[in-house]
């Protein structure tokens, strides 16, 4: 359907309005699109900032309908929409991308972690368990502790349980939601493989990069992955790519992995966690890539070509800044951080500052990692807390 | 007055919707902050992609005092507020940046040569005049043709004439308004030496670059100006702050120049006119500098330290994308250009497509001049026309 805006170009809708909705936005206005947000509230990040905003229930098939009726396309901000209602859009002739097909990959861990082990891709050991039963027979295979996850809903750590034995699996059992089982891996370090698809099929990858996590959240996000060899690089790239074609992903991919070493020491990777939609992981690509992951998810579901992907510099670091009380202090915080670092790129969202709440990142970008890793952690710890590294007690 | 928004942020207001609102209000996001606009209509370039939009009349102190108000701080996108209404928001408190004392030298340009003569800044010879007879008396000095201006309210070339004789003046004299004779200088090639200035008086300078005019409407922007010696470029640059700095201006300051070359060969430069805002021949720095002067103003006129202002390649073009015939045919060319060029940049302002109304750029950043100014040019080219340079006869 051709539903168009100003300079007869398409109308864009994002379902959600959360930050990755409003940094969407700010990427469609180069393209001369004002994206449409369908957000829960009007202080959603997205709505703060975006022209097109109607506030809606994602889990209302009439909120959704009235929304994509004036849209070319719906894309999301989240996985929250349930299939059904994802489904029920498509039969009827509404354009989503990407598609539920492809969506409930990154919806349902079981029905991910299904397909990509028929599909021959490594992921961790796992199985679904439904009860304590089935936890103490799949222990029994990977050993104490393994690590529930619930199959839908979860993210940042949420919905992710390490268990050490049958009794804390029991807590968890309880709660009632479906779980997967998986084997505690031991690992080196996490890592992200981001692509883009387009329906036409052409694909588009940024360099692998380190994630570093703390409590189950996105912390720091190093490009590229410091050390990671070519042929690991290439193979993560080409698993993402892989993976994007065949669930027929449209729009952006990350491929949230894991870097392992085997007992011989060769290191290899298992597939951790799919997202299909602008991701954390690729925040850094604002400043750091020629192309933004927020520019060439629209490009994508527009079926446009891609964009360059290559970076503007040789190592880009993003560190995720996280709330902590709200003291009303972070405009002099922000005056102070410029004087400091003129070069610091920030990315504040306008969200509610709450304790642990990702509320904006900072991007550094220069030749040498450690000073451009120390200057990104500089920045996003002195937002939070007001501290400088100097002033912090060993 | 601390007028505040989301995360406790200063609100910003723009007086003007045109594209260097949007592009401001686009920069804005990133600074956890978003733009509040007073737009002639709803259908604006800004008001297109903005949440906080007032529709008004920036030529009413009522409509002007009422935006102000929900503002921390005002500033503009056009220079085209009478001088009056902004000294009495100054007078009743109101936060504008510039103020009223530093931007009457981007409004009037008779003010405006008359004050950089004073200061001894090189200018063209020029001489205020109200009748034919005084153009006549000017020309005895320098010849004919000579230039008229329009004091006030001209821009892309118009309120411009280069007139031959007396009868030419006649007519130009016969529109009424206040006018301003120059000799038509002999000059080598135009530059602009753009910078930011805050209250708290730290100024930054981008590389200068040399802009390429047709019509008297610039058409491209090449960053650095090519072959331009390190002596010069460092003397525009001072040039510019000293400006800033005398004048008073708070955010952008752009300083339009002429290089000329003496009769000894020796070259110089003359300023040609002066912009206290987020200016044309500074767009390329949202992807080629590492701090945008849409960035770079907001900090400004907040009086946060200014952003580095370096080159993030070698080499940045900017080309601007002029109206023509509106096919409706833009998203296919869009399509085709992205297939053929995935490193180009594309800024598109939501404008109707008017015959030579400049209605968005494209931005090409690399090694080699030749080939990226081809690519600039070969984007704008090919958005406006639809013709690739191997489809153009002769």
């Amino acid at each position: 359907m051709a539903i168009r805006g100003a300079m007869g170009l398409p109308v864009v809708g994002m379902v959600g309005g959360g930050q990755l909705s409003r940094m969407t936005h700010q990427a469609s206005i180069s393209l001369g699109l004002s994206l449409k947000v369908l957000a829960d509230a009007t202080h959603d990040s997205a709505a703060l900032v975006a022209n097109g905003v109607t506030v809606g229930d994602h889990t209302s098939l009439d909120d959704l309908r009235a929304f994509a009726q004036g849209c070319e396309v719906v894309t999301f901000d989240h996985e929250h929409v349930p299939g059904g209602l994802l489904e029920a859009m498509e039969a009827e002739g509404l354009a989503i991308a990407p598609g539920s097909a492809a969506l409930r990959h990154a919806q349902d861990k079981i029905v991910m972690r299904e397909r990509l082990a028929a599909m021959g891709v490594p992921v961790p050991p796992f199985c679904p368990v439904a009860t304590v039963r089935d936890v103490e027979g799949f222990a029994q295979h990977v050993g104490w502790p393994l690590v529930l996850k619930s199959a839908t809903g979860g993210y940042d750590g949420k919905g992710v349980w390490v268990v050490r034995d049958a009794t804390e699996a029991a807590e968890v059992v309880g709660f009632g939601v479906r779980l997967v089982a998986e084997q505690l891996v031991s690992l080196r370090r996490e890592l992200a493989a981001v692509v883009a698809r387009s329906p036409y099929g052409q694909g588009a990858a940024w360099p692998v990069v380190e994630t570093v996590q703390s409590d189950g959240i996105c912390v720091e996000v190093v490009a590229p992955a410091p050390g990671l060899s070519e042929e690991l690089a290439l193979e993560a790239q080409e698993l993402a790519l892989r993976l994007a074609d065949e669930l027929g992903v449209v729009g952006v991919l990350a491929v949230e992995l894991f870097e392992v070493v085997s007992p011989e020491g060769v290191p290899g990777l298992l597939v951790n966690e799919l997202a299909m939609r602008p991701h954390n992981s690729a925040h850094w690509t604002i400043e750091g890539a020629r192309t933004s992951q927020f520019e060439q998810h629209l490009r994508a579901v527009l079926d446009w070509p891609m964009g360059e992907t290559a970076m503007t510099a040789p190592v880009v670091v993003m560190a995720n800044l996280l709330g902590r009380d709200d003291d009303g202090d972070l405009d002099r915080r922000l005056h102070m951080l410029f004087g400091r670092d003129p070069g610091l790129k920030v990315h504040l969202y306008g969200k509610t500052v709450r304790p642990g709440r990702k509320i904006g990142h900072v991007t550094a970008l220069g030749d040498d990692l450690e000073v451009v890793r120390r200057r990104a952690r500089t920045g996003a710890d002195y937002l939070r807390d007001g501290l400088w590294p100097e002033d912090r007690r060993g």
